[in-house]
């Protein structure tokens, strides 16, 4: 690829302008008062795919939020990668964390960023990490050096669930036949050893509401006699881990593929340092599942977390009252083989066993998605380790995520083609959290590396 | 008290419309927000005392919310009622579970109150049990029938533990002098069988927060690798209780008193179906300590309950986030030689002490109060008694409430005076719940036996 370097340079603060405009809007798929702003969001792909040279681009409606579709087809002889990517955002809160408001980006130098980061809810996930593929797109259009189809799929529900992009890829597998999906959704162990992800867990995402007395009662003329929904929500889910922190659901651990001592040698090879990590976060220490690395507990073992509790008095002072009803957001990590659809099914049936007399128990199945783990020797992952080591110098490290992309199982199987998970973000990016930024450095990266697989993956694949 | 029945008739009207207007204004004490509303009440107080005819009436400026002191003193060498309530009331939320505005009063027909009930917060606690004795001095003033000396003192910090009060009554002592205290704060067993309460539960309220990393954090990336402060709160709190639902805390039952064998038969006398007190909160069984009947766990007996827990996401949709903190409102009810300072102390070192690693644990102490067991053959017991008998038919049988009125002992220790708490609410008056009301019936009843009191009480002291 000629001359992709001084193209970035000459347009670098472009770059950086139109992506901090695609941040400004709210696209907090989550919450439905923000659906105008989700479909302005996905409004705005659509003109940068055509503005970047798409011969064909479309706003595709679902049952849900919209997915933009576009495509550059040159020659149906060549292969064609096939983009993902989401325009959606998780929500902000908690907002008073923010040092800078989260819709309204800006650049500040950070120690791992000494180049600046863009800091704004969705600069790394996704926004950021997607747009990264249409300007490489507008770099091989203005410089002629499309080596290859191209198409995009940029969804507005990967923050809950993907259920409309299910809907349409079962619905268009013509449309968006492809020879290698390319994802930029995930992370990589730092600037200067680029990583790419070979595994993602699962997840199951359920919603629990414990119903005790049929209205809010005096804590003193009730108290001790009733049971209290929420004390109640406490013990169960308490009870969910044991003493050595395994999950305690009956069949929850039936399907883990258990890695191989070889597997657990390779993986312990990464570089982390635990002192780091505690001092990142400011723990005196970590806590997890006995038997298991740090390492091993977020990316091969299946988890159960509480996300969000709520019930009773929860403002200023204090209130006396026994509350009627006390609610749980809870998520399952899962690894592969573990079906989510299965597990979901356990934890409700389980759940709904251990809740005592005088409470009634509702479990909610949010949404899930199955795990995924891709092999390091097909032409997608050569190819892009090969870009990788083109622009950092070092070849890419395969890692397992702990993070879900529960559409990733589901394109394999409907695509049948290999999903490449080439990331550029960093841990300390604070996705999900308040102050999540995106490097420069990483987003030009991305820019400069993109290009570059697509060049080996049509030489690759024409051999 | 001539002609008491025909007064209350005649004026039964605006007695409701007075009480309506008191209750319109939302005097929530917990909720700096309601500030000018609570500031407000107490000067309307201040009027309404003015007007039935007490000779001096003023707002006494406290650290907190003023307290207001009326009295009428006719004779020094007659005996002296010093009459307590509150002016403030509990937090409304849930809003949207009241079926009208909880400050927008309306009287509605109940199955309990045929003769309808005044629906509002505050109707029954406090305001309308106080606003009785204002009534209750306004005949006997009107009719020149007042027998002894009576004093007010109506305060605004009750829900929220009275701090104020007790600064202001240790500093007072002479001018609230008095030979029995007398306070309409509690409630009895039926509209046919009335009750004197002669026991309240201490109270220590505490607000818990455990801390983990110091951001949000992605629970795919971080899930099962790091304390969830959220997972962490549920199992500490969970702990308190043991499988027979006994509190953990050690030395938390050290100075718990142990009723004898008769007291609790005798207990055990007042009339109760465990059947309509499940049908009435909608639960198919109760819960609570091994070895104690309803009645017991919920007055003779110490408990521990959760009254709000909150953390994570609790908005709409799904966030897959693992909280930085996690928080909750506790609150004991004590009973009496049970110190609430030294349980509030036995609670922190506790909850410290099994925090895991990996989070730090801040408990804060809102406030609390002792408990408080009244004799039942002193005079101003009598007296009562002889009130009760006298306007309901039948003589009221002695109750332990489990409810708590932190100020009760203090008063006690300072004020050298017996206190009488002639309650007129009922059980299912839902108070500190959405749509709490005070029937008709009990308002009136109130205003009826009150005066008898001062007459008994008079008449009893002389000899």
């Amino acid at each position: 690829m000629k001359d992709i370097k001084s193209y970035i340079k000459n347009n670098k603060d472009r770059f950086i302008e139109e992506l901090i405009d695609l941040l400004k809007i709210p696209s907090i798929s989550a919450d439905p008062a923000y659906k105008k702003d989700v479909i302005k969001t996905a409004e705005t792909i659509k003109l940068s795919l055509e503005k970047v040279g798409c011969d064909k681009v479309e706003i595709c409606e679902t049952p849900g939020y919209p997915i933009v579709y576009g495509e550059k087809i040159i020659d149906s002889k060549l292969p064609t990668v096939l983009v993902y990517g989401h325009y959606d955002v998780q929500p902000a809160d908690p907002i008073e964390l923010w040092t800078s408001p989260p819709f309204e980006p800006v650049v500040k130098k950070t120690e791992i960023h000494p180049e600046g980061a863009i800091f704004a809810r969705g600069a790394c996930d996704d926004k950021g990490q997607m747009y990264m593929h249409v300007k490489a797109l507008e770099y091989m259009t203005e410089t002629n050096q499309l080596p290859c189809n191209v198409k995009f799929m940029i969804e507005g529900e990967e923050e809950v669930g993907s259920e409309s992009l299910s809907w349409f890829v079962t619905r268009n597998q013509e449309k968006l036949a492809n020879d290698v999906i390319l994802i930029s959704d995930t992370g990589m162990i730092s600037n200067t050893q680029p990583s790419i992800t070979t595994g993602l867990r699962g997840l199951s995402y359920v919603e629990v509401e414990v119903t005790g007395p049929n209205r809010d009662l005096h804590s003193g003329l009730y108290g001790g006699a009733v049971a209290n929904p929420i004390n109640i929500l406490t013990k169960m889910i308490a009870s969910l881990h044991d003493e050595n922190n395994h999950i305690t659901i009956p069949g929850f651990y039936d399907n883990v593929e258990e890695l191989s001592k070889v597997e657990r040698a390779e993986m312990a090879k990464a570089p982390f340092s635990l002192d780091n990590y505690k001092k990142a976060l400011d723990i005196e220490a970590v806590y997890g599942e006995v038997g298991y690395t740090t390492n091993e507990r977020n990316s091969i073992r299946p988890t159960l977390d509480v996300n969000g509790i709520w019930g009773g008095y929860t403002g200023e002072g204090a209130k006396t009252v026994i509350a009627s009803k006390a609610f749980a957001k809870i998520s399952m990590r899962l690894v592969p083989n573990q079906d989510w659809k299965e597990i979901t099914e356990l934890f409700k049936k389980h759940f709904e066993t251990i809740a005592p007399k005088g409470v009634t128990v509702n479990v909610k199945p949010h949404h899930g998605g199955q795990g995924y783990v891709t092999p390091i020797d097909n032409t997608g992952y050569l190819a892009a380790n090969k870009a990788y080591t083109k622009t950092f110098g070092v070849p890419a490290i395969p890692q397992r995520s702990g993070g879900s992309i529960p559409i990733v199982a589901l394109f394999e199987k409907e695509l049948k083609s290999k999903i490449i998970l080439m990331g550029f973000g960093l841990n300390s990016d604070a996705i999900h959290s308040p102050n999540e930024h995106f490097g420069i450095f990483n987003y030009l990266k991305g820019i400069e590396t993109i290009p570059l697989f697509y060049q080996y993956f049509t030489e690759m694949s024409s051999k």
